[in-house]
């Protein structure tokens, strides 16, 4: 495996995309493929490709390109696709139980083992085959099962004392979906969620091109 | 959205005061008018007032008039009073659902007007005061509204198909939830949303601090 240290958060941040076009070439059965083919595919330059991808070993062969299977799963270890990483999910609103829902992440690493709430009317109730919990049991159901990451799709007032929570109980990542830019004075990684910033991009580019 | 290039300077000009009479419309719960009526509060012939607004897309139908609140936003943004989208939700979910919860969008000037699905169950539901309407109404609905932004929600193998039904209506953008990455052969403009690409750059994040 390459050294991590030579891969910058930007390249990181492409990987996934890498994963997901890599995933659709091996389930074709397509074994090699060049830069340029991939560049046509995924729309980034093939020039930006071979720099990205030379950042973690260079799988590319002159005349030959890259080995599909091998690229993707060293993609997948980089990305620590292969760990398993244990979630759970605060809040089973809407947005609680699409994400309960969203089969994509299981088949990425993440498997939700739990999923709270505060409500009467929601605890108990199946979403996918998780009973929701009620949020008082959280401390005891951490100390029983290894929870890396959790979600939180709380509602914006309950976000900030929930993530504490979560970072108290030694959680080591947080996925945050409120619309509140979350910083803590804690180790916990937070990875917020503005799903609003995505929809302006798309306002700007229909500006641009339609006006 | 009209195009601000096809809209003369003359024409420009005399919007801010259709904008103050339809804004007063507004407030009166008028929801139509014809350019006969409007030409006499404004005091501008009626023939003038269908040349200027069919400049930018003529909202005006044949015995019906002019939709107000339509009409409105359509100045606004032409003279960037408010850069307002009107987006549909496909696919009423989950994650539909809590999209169409989500106050945010709003505020940053993406209203949602309509909320569609095919399951019978779903239909004439009340999403935060949407309802739920039938997909079969979708070609309907969009004759009569302007929509900009088509939210996708719907599962997997209906998003193609979805996605190319939003493209032949000729709105302008897509933000697909879909797990699949569309590429369409039209001039729509497309974002993918992919949730987990950013839960597999938290995982990263979390191997290199805590291994």
């Amino acid at each position: 495996m390459a050294s991590k240290k030579k891969v910058s958060i930007a390249v990181i941040k492409r990987l996934p995309r890498y994963y997901r076009y890599l995933s659709d070439l091996l389930l074709m059965d397509i074994t090699r493929i060049s830069s340029k083919e991939l560049s046509s595919r995924m729309g980034i330059t093939a020039s930006q490709i071979r720099q990205d991808l030379n950042c973690f070993g260079g799988f590319g062969q002159q005349g030959y390109g890259y080995n599909v299977e091998l690229l993707y799963n060293e993609i997948a270890n980089i990305l620590g696709i292969n760990d398993r990483f244990q979630t759970i999910i605060l809040g089973a609103g809407n947005m609680g139980q699409a994400l309960a829902h969203y089969g994509n992440f299981e088949k990425r690493g993440f498997k939700t083992i739990g999923l709270f709430d505060i409500d009467p009317k929601l605890i108990g109730k199946k979403i996918n085959g998780l009973e929701v919990l009620d949020m008082e049991t959280l401390e005891e159901f951490v100390s029983k099962n290894r929870v890396d990451i959790a979600m939180l799709t709380v509602p914006y007032e309950h976000a900030r004392e929930a993530a504490e929570r979560v970072a108290r109980l030694g959680i080591k990542g947080l996925w945050n979906f409120s619309p509140m830019d979350l910083r803590l004075p804690y180790e916990m990684v937070i990875e917020n969620v503005h799903l609003s910033d995505s929809l302006m991009v798309l306002g700007y580019k229909i500006k641009e091109k339609f006006e």
